[in-house]
């Protein structure tokens, strides 16, 4: 399986309706970063009207990175209907091991069934109820320290886990990729991880989720590499990178993508 | 009426202070094109001060992106006071016809008695209760097809009402301009249009609506003309755009207004 | 004293972990800056969470450019947590003289006895009781006008107080210095000065207050003149900031700053 590019020019041509349930901090790149990909994000979640939107939307994702109560809930609703329909969703568990609020909303999400989880390596740790070394939304554990975590929390789930990093590492609990594209940049700008999450969910509509994950991750990582070339820092990186997003074509992905079966 | 940029002039002359209750996503973009403009943005939503704060300012801009029944409350309070001390107020309807909940605070808010009302085809078609495509924030529905929505609800409410797209529509329920300004670019930049009603609300303070808003959007569309000629692709297409309406002068808009009346 | 490079070192070498209570606008752009300075950034303002991110973050800011009364109650409860287990806070009081909700909340935090308070002249004057004559997020004040504000506010405190600004102030009561680093682009970018909450935050962390503010205050401005020296306007103007405070040496700092005690 080497044309990972086709999971790109698939999403393009359904250009999809992706509902995002995120973090303020991540809401303006992440939709930016989506638009740039092709896909139309839609920014809903509040309570009155998350479900409701959910039982249209093409793709759900919802990332506990800023929480209260309300949108637990909204979360929570957002999910179950998605579930019910056949919606794919996606799943970012933020910091996930920081609070008890953030343990227990993501225990909760995951008896909604999440098509896949996307975490850096201390959140998918965290999942599994081991202790996790991150306190904040920047990864302390390395993604290899993290696959057994993942093929477990795949197992339980059913979910496809996508554990991000240096050399990213995508299972369904019995096939799993490793994925090497990206730039040590990436990290230093704030909530690209958050804004992956919501490529994933642009990908997996109508596709394989575990292909299509493991392509979005190759996509967006080549990214990396192209906004590197021309980034002064991260702010330039920053700028760069949604112009990649936006450049890069299926054969780009054919030709740069650097995934391995494990 | 040739002479778009004087309003640019008188708006930069008045510097004003334009209170906006928006969305999570437009917040920053919207702040950093009204101060580029040469306004002084102040995002005052909470419940607890937003009317006092709209007691004061000299403009308020209302936008239903990200709802919630406080910011609701919130944003009913605020168009009241602005109505009873005759403050300028805009309201931008983003994905008015998606929601129950939208449709119902889009209507609460009409009674308000918006000055300007800014939209997207859909929304502006899903103001006046007929049947829109569009269930995100983009739109589904051409600029032409909503052009009789906007006449009868702007008869309705005695708003100018502002169809934004390709070439916009502006009109005040007899009079009408089309402005041609613009790039494609602009729709692939999340809250562009949010940003936009703020930089209205900005040039109505002390003007009239009818000329003003079509200022706005001629001044407005020039700069993503002047950044498209320098950009990348979406992402420095953005930056280009700030430095754009920073660097537009009075001159650059009465020589590059692309306005007709109709 | 003339080396406030090393300030700078230490922060970088702790990459202290700064939970920050701050404003919708500003979160995106704060992270960033706090990335790209050395820092590890986490946005976490919920009431159910807060107060126990607060037991183990490094530093606290909290900001309160967009107030509701679940985040009044959030930050209260962090600031008392981080008063209790000897954690260094930062209170930014925006706009703090414009509502009554504004000047309530902040009469409280000060209760809460912040190691560092930096605002505007406006805000710092605001907070004395003083009428001050910024209505929003801008000053109308001049930062020497707010000198004996600031003076009066460290002694009755116990806080740093930073007055920023074309040429900014800090005092602890007794002491002050003048900082002369900076760039008139700073101020069209919106959130900057909230952005440097969260800096300052980072310096203090294990740095003597008064010293380490100093110190981020020239490192910032000197950012500010770096990014100037490519600049097209306030677009390109943030990018390259973002992309200064990443490339900034302590040498840099010890080369450029402008820093006079008074």
């Amino acid at each position: 399986m080497t044309n990972w590019g086709k999971n790109l020019a698939t999403m393009r041509a359904h250009a999809p309706l992706v509902q995002n349930i995120t973090n303020y901090v991540a809401m303006n790149v992440m939709a930016n970063a989506m638009l740039a990909s092709g896909a139309s994000p839609a920014m809903v979640h509040a309570e009155e009207e998350a479900a409701e939107f959910a039982s249209f939307t093409q793709a759900l994702t919802i990332n506990i990175g800023t929480l209260s109560p309300a949108w637990v809930r909204a979360m929570t609703a957002a999910a179950q209907v998605a579930n019910t329909v056949g919606t794919p969703w996606v799943l970012d568990p933020v910091a996930a091991g920081a609070t008890a609020f953030r343990r227990e909303t993501s225990a909760q999400l995951l008896t909604c069934k999440p098509t896949v989880i996307r975490g850096n390596a201390s959140e998918i740790i965290a999942l599994t109820g081991e202790a996790a070394k991150g306190k904040g939304a920047d990864a302390a554990d390395t993604v290899s320290a993290a696959e057994n975590a993942a093929r477990i929390l795949a197992q339980q789930t059913g979910a496809v886990v996508a554990v991000t990093g240096p050399i990213d590492f995508v299972t369904n609990g019995t096939e799993a990729f490793r994925i090497a594209n990206g730039h040590a940049l990436m990290p230093q700008v704030t909530a690209l991880g958050c804004a992956l999450t919501g490529v994933v969910g642009a990908f997996v509509v109508g596709q394989d989720p575990l292909e299509a994950t493991v392509a979005a991750l190759a996509y967006y990582g080549l990214a990396g590499e192209h906004a590197a070339k021309v980034a002064q820092g991260p702010g330039s990186f920053a700028m760069g990178f949604i112009d990649a997003l936006h450049a890069i074509t299926p054969e780009d992905v054919n030709n740069g993508a650097k995934v391995v079966a494990t």
